[in-house]
């Protein structure tokens, strides 16, 4: 099979579909190409008839159904959904660990202060809203504290290693499992009926002493409703590595306010990226020669 | 056993000498003392030769040592040691995630900005200076992310969980495992020996993108040479829970320093020290009924 990789070379990615056994070749002769260095608005001058496969570097695809770019044809696309789980639950477990902890309080503090609020996640129980490659990633790495999972998904098929698993339109199930948890991590994908998902009537669900953490996408939260919350303090306080808008403007509230720990998008960073991206690759790349399921494949009436 | 908690009363430690089958009494009945609540200069004046047990309610014992309090007669001492590692390791774990994902920077960014050095601990090198009850706590905690642990103890003796345990005396060893980790947790307790165990020399063997984390004591790392290291960018950074001096004063060039962060000696703060301690409590009243060996129990000759 011939593929290509592009606009932007990725030595990489090159490395990864001649080691599945995939052949380089141009953009004309190909029949697969691995989209890598450019936005899906390019995608129009690049895709053509011979193409039966796309893989897409991203684990969301909203930039490319705003974009119009799938789903004219045939054409199978894949996104990085799930490869990039790991690196993202690390980064989800050390937003919760610095909110425990108060490691933000006293990164900004410069005197020797304790916080108050400092508590421990053993035992706690965490609440996954969409229990996907993310979350199942999170509950590994949160199994040697013992804590309680409360998960969310579409299905309402149990997920391993969850206590309980809930419907996501299951609304009075959710609303339980915000007013027990001591946090309650994001990590659903974002569609039209995730958004917004958590407004001021879920915020007034959840116990004074929590923590919201966001690894998915801003557009989960509304983010004037949040700022209330966590300037009135009912809520201990929320660790967000996505915003609405994002970037976050200069000057904006939630960057004054001290209850907020704001990373910026850097969950999965380039240089985490491409090892990831490039074993998915490898992996699709395989698969596809040997006529197997692809991983990530892109359901377009999911909406992910 | 008549057993007398004090000098400051703690419903909690009271309540596990009961439900480990002791007696609660008055001091001069008592020939157990679960001291509790004030500094050991007091602890002559409620000290009587009818003590036969004290329980200590900290994991150090450097002041009981500094105020004469210990030895002087035939009383067994035990101390928390190992009764708060749980919480202590996850203090450690959530200081290297902060450091690996460089939340202290952004805490104190106030904008979006993507830093520089984010790093992930999945499959690193992480070194235990001083593995014991926190050392194998975090060994439990890290479990999850596949590091490579990298042990150092007093006895040698492989510790479970390590790749690797060398003897706190083969400094060759100790200059290997500084020169191969990402991060270099030091655990161990402080004795003469253990004194600015991290010196100068110690910090220019270890990586540009490595971490230093302090969660035993301030007397274990050189603060003159850390600030150096740090301010020359020779380590990535340092996370100290325990400083020298302790409280740090204001103005201290670490409270300035873009790669510390400073934690105030909070990895076991108060309210999660107690049901601890009392669990403690609980076992070593247990124990001494049984005529079994008790948990902590003081080495004057080692020091701790």
């Amino acid at each position: 099979m011939k593929i290509h990789v592009g606009p932007v070379r990725a030595p990489e990615l090159e490395e990864a579909v001649l080691d599945a056994g995939g052949e380089l070749s141009t953009l004309r002769e190909a029949s697969a190409l691995v989209w890598y260095g450019a936005g899906p608005e390019r995608f129009g001058d690049f895709h053509h008839s011979g193409i039966e496969w796309v893989q897409i570097p991203s684990a969301g695809i909203e930039p490319w159904l705003a974009a119009g770019a799938l789903g004219g044809d045939e054409t199978l696309f894949t996104s990085a959904a799930g490869a990039y789980a790991e690196t993202v639950a690390e980064h989800a477990l050390a937003l919760m660990l610095a909110g425990t902890r108060q490691l933000h309080t006293i990164a900004r503090a410069g005197s020797w202060q304790r916080p108050e609020g400092i508590r421990t996640l053993l035992g706690a129980t965490v609440g996954i809203i969409g229990a996907g490659g993310i979350g199942r990633s999170l509950i590994r790495l949160l199994e040697p504290f013992g804590v309680r999972v409360l998960a969310v998904n579409r299905s309402g098929r149990q997920v391993a290693g969850a206590q309980r698993t809930i419907r996501a339109d299951d609304s009075e199930g959710i609303g339980e499992l915000l007013g027990a948890c001591d946090h309650v991590v994001i990590a659903a994908p974002a569609t039209t009926s995730t958004d917004k998902l958590i407004a001021a009537t879920e915020l007034e669900r959840m116990q004074p002493h929590a923590w919201l953490v966001n690894i998915a996408r801003g557009s989960l939260v509304d983010t004037e409703a949040l700022v209330a919350a966590l300037a009135e303090g009912r809520i201990a306080g929320a660790a967000l590595d996505v915003t609405d808008p994002e970037p976050l403007p200069d000057g904006h509230p939630l960057f004054g306010e001290p209850r907020a720990l704001i990373s910026p998008h850097s969950a999965n960073p380039q240089h985490l990226l491409l090892p990831a991206l490039a074993r998915r690759v490898h992996t699709n790349v395989a698969r596809y020669l040997a006529g197997e399921p692809l991983e990530g494949v892109v359901d377009l009436s999911a909406g992910y």
